[in-house]
C-alpha cells in the first residue's frame, strides 16, 4: 500500500495532535508532508523532528528563527506567516489536507487547498459556517471531496454512506449539553473560566470547549451541516444527549433513522476522514452497553442557551449573518478566556453585534474577510463597554 | 416508473397483510402476481379480489373449491397444495418473492424461488436457520439477492449499506426481552397462553410472539444473521433493549457503531426490502425522542431464557443442529398454544430433542427435510410424556 500523502494545518492543536497519533500508530499508511501551527513553536519542532515533513510553517513570525535553528540539521524547510501557510495548503505532494486551525483563520488556507484540488478533512467548522456557499461551489468546481472531522458531521456522513441524499428527511445533531446543562442561569452567570472549560465528555481545545458550554458550538455545527449535506434549516434538529454516545443521526423519508455511535474519542472521526472510504482497524477502546445502560435525550433549552437560537436565526437569514455571529463569538470567547467579560455576556456580545450590523449578501472571499473584521471590531467595542 | 412485479407467499399472515397494505398505499409501484396462504381462505379470497393476482394458491387443499367458486368471475387462477405453492414461487412474471410463510414450510418454496432467479424478501427466518449453507450457496450461484425483512436484520442490512462487510467487527441484535423479561421463573413457569402472547412492543403472529417470549426468536435470528452477513458466532451479540427503538447495530473494526432506529413498525423493514435500494417516502408515524427520553440496555439472562443458549450452541455446532432445535421448537410452541405443555417446557422439549439426536453434517434439501421430520416427531414424543 502506498502511504497517503497528507498535510496537517493546525498540527499542534487538539485535532492536529490526535491526527499525528494516528499517523504514529500506522506509519505505513501515511506520509506527512506539511505541518503548520499558529504559535506553539516547541510542539511544532518536536512534531517536525518525529514526522520529518517537507515543510513546516508557523503563523507567528517571531518564532521563525527558533524553529529554523532547531530544524537546521533536518531536511524540513521552515516558513513563517499567514501567507506561507496558505501556500503550503496547496503543496503539490499532498492528496489530502486536514484543516485543524482554530476559527476564521482556517478559511483562506482551506480555500487555497480546495483550489489546488486537494481533498479536505475538515476540522475547521468556521470555514463552512462563514463561507458555506463559496466553499461548496469551489469544491464542486474543483472536484474536491470534503470529509467532515467533527464527530457529529462524521456521524452523519457515515450514516449517509450507501444512501441517496435526496432521501434525507432531517438530521438530528446530538449535543452533550456541556457543563452548564443542569445549572441555573444564576450559576451560569457567575461561572468561572475553569467551570466553563470542564466539558463532561470531550477533551478539546479551549475555544471549542467554551463554545460547547455556551452551545454556540452546536449552532455553528448546524450551519456547517446545512452546507455539508445540502439541507434547509428546518431539516436540522438539535437534541441533548448527555452521554455523547450517539454522535448524531439521520432520519430518512421512509421514517427509518440511522445513528452512528461510539465512545467520545476524536481519533475515530479523524481516522475515518483520513481513511475514507475504508475503515482503519483501530485499537481504540470499544463502547460497551454495560457501561451505558441508559442513553438519555432531552430538548435543548433555547432560552438558557441563546446562542443556539442566534445561530439558527443566522442560518435562516444567510448572507453575512453567519460570518458576523462567528466573528462576534470569536471576540467574545477570547474576552471571556481573558476574564474581560462574564459567561452570559458572550451571548449578549453576539446578539448586540448582529443587531448592530446590517444584512448583506456575500459574494466573495474579500467581502467575507471585510465582514469578519468589521464584526470582530464591533464586538470588541461592545466588549469594551461591558468590561 | 414500471411497477415492481411481486409474489407474496404467506399473504394472509401478519407480514403478508402488512406488505399488501404497502401495495395498497403505493399502487403505482407494485403489481402483485401471486398470493399464497396456508389455510385462511376467506382472507385470501378478499386479497385476491382486491389485488387481482394472476394466481393464488392455498396449502390446505380442502379450501380449494371455496376459493375457486369465490374467484370464478375473476381472471385469477386458483391452485392448492404445497407443491402448487412451490411452483408459484417460481412464477416467471415476478421479480421479487416475499417469503412470509411461518416455519419450516417456507424452506422449499424459497429454494424454488432462488433457483428460478427471483430476488427474495426474506421474512421466513427458518429458511436460513435450517438451511443457511444451502441457501447462501444457491443464492450466490443463481445471482439472487436476499433482502432481510426481520426488523433486526433489516437494521443491520441498512447499517451495512456503503460499508465493506470485511470491516464488521460484530453485530448487536437488540431484543425487547418480551413479556417475561422482568418476571420470576416461578411466574413464567405458570404463565398462561394469553400472558405469553402479550408482546410489549410488536404486533406479530402467534408463533413468533411465543418465540419472543421464550427468546428462541432471538436465537433463531442470531443464526439467520450468521448466514445473511457471513459471520462467526462470536461476532453476534444479543442485548436487551426494552423500548425496541434501536432495531440492531453493527460495530466496525475502527470501533464505530451504526444503529438503525425507528418506531416498532414492521411495515418499515418490509417496505425497505421491497424498495431496495431506494427508500419509500413513507407516511408512517415518526419516532420522537420526546416520547422516548430514555433508551435502556441490559445483558440477556441466559439462565432464564435457556433457548438463547441452546440456539447459540446449535449455531456453533452447525450441521443438523439448527434444524433440530427449530423443528423441536415448532412442535413445542404448537403444543404450548394448544395447552399441552407449560411455557418453560418449551425449552425443555428443545433441549431434550437435541440431546436425543446425534450430530450430522447436512448436504442436501432431502436430508434437511428428513432431519426436520425426525426431530419434529421426537419432540412430539417428548411432549406426549410431559402432557
Amino acid at each position: 500500500m502506498k502511504p497517503k500523502q497528507i498535510s496537517v494545518l493546525g498540527s499542534t492543536g487538539s485535532i492536529g495532535t490526535q491526527a499525528l497519533e494516528i499517523v504514529r500508530a500506522y506509519p505505513e499508511r501515511y506520509q506527512v508532508n506539511v505541518l503548520t501551527a499558529g504559535s506553539n513553536s516547541s510542539k511544532l519542532i518536536s512534531q517536525a523532528l518525529e514526522f520529518k515533513p517537507d515543510y513546516v510553517a508557523i503563523a507567528d513570525e517571531t518564532k521563525y528563527l527558533e524553529i529554523t535553528q532547531a530544524l537546521s540539521n533536518t531536511p524540513t524547510k521552515v516558513l513563517a506567516g499567514k501567507k506561507a501557510i496558505e501556500e503550503l495548503a496547496a503543496y503539490s505532494n499532498s492528496e489530502i489536507v486536514l484543516t485543524a486551525m482554530v476559527g476564521f483563520a482556517g478559511l483562506a488556507p482551506t480555500i487555497k487547498a480546495i483550489r489546488s484540488g486537494k481533498n479536505i478533512a475538515l476540522a475547521n467548522k468556521e470555514t463552512l459556517v462563514v463561507a458555506g456557499e463559496i466553499i461548496t461551489a469551489e469544491a464542486a468546481e474543483n472536484k474536491v471531496k470534503i470529509y467532515p472531522v467533527d464527530s457529529e458531521h462524521s456521524a452523519i456522513f457515515q450514516c449517509l454512506q450507501g444512501e441517496n441524499n435526496d432521501n434525507i428527511e432531517k438530521i438530528i445533531l446530538t449535543a452533550s449539553g456541556g457543563p452548564f446543562r443542569n445549572k441555573s442561569l444564576e450559576y451560569i452567570a457567575n461561572a468561572s473560566k475553569k467551570q466553563a472549560l470542564k466539558h463532561p465528555n470531550w477533551e478539546m481545545g479551549a475555544k471549542i470547549t467554551i463554545d460547547s458550554a455556551s452551545m454556540m458550538n452546536k449552532g455553528l455545527e448546524a450551519i456547517e451541516a446545512k452546507w455539508l449535506f445540502n439541507l434547509e434549516a428546518d431539516q436540522i434538529e438539535v437534541i441533548i444527549h448527555p452521554q455523547s454516545i450517539i454522535h448524531s443521526m439521520v432520519q430518512f423519508t421512509d421514517g427509518s433513522l440511522k445513528a452512528q455511535m461510539g465512545l467520545p474519542d476524536m481519533k475515530l472521526p479523524i481516522a475515518y476522514a483520513l481513511n475514507y472510504p475504508d475503515r482503519l482497524p483501530f485499537k481504540a477502546n470499544r463502547f460497551n452497553f454495560a457501561d451505558y445502560p441508559q442513553l438519555t435525550f432531552e430538548a435543548p433549552d433555547f432560552e438558557k442557551f441563546k446562542n443556539l437560537k442566534t445561530a439558527f436565526e443566522a442560518m435562516r437569514k444567510g448572507g453575512n449573518m453567519p460570518c458576523i455571529i462567528n466573528a462576534a463569538n470569536e471576540a467574545a470567547v477570547e474576552a471571556f478566556l481573558k476574564d474581560k467579560i462574564k459567561f452570559l455576556e458572550i451571548a449578549e456580545v453576539i446578539e448586540e453585534t448582529a443587531n448592530h450590523l446590517t444584512f448583506k449578501a456575500l459574494n466573495s472571499l474579500d467581502e467575507l474577510i471585510n465582514t469578519h473584521e468589521q464584526a470582530y471590531k464591533q464586538a470588541l467595542q461592545i466588549i469594551l463597554k461591558k468590561a
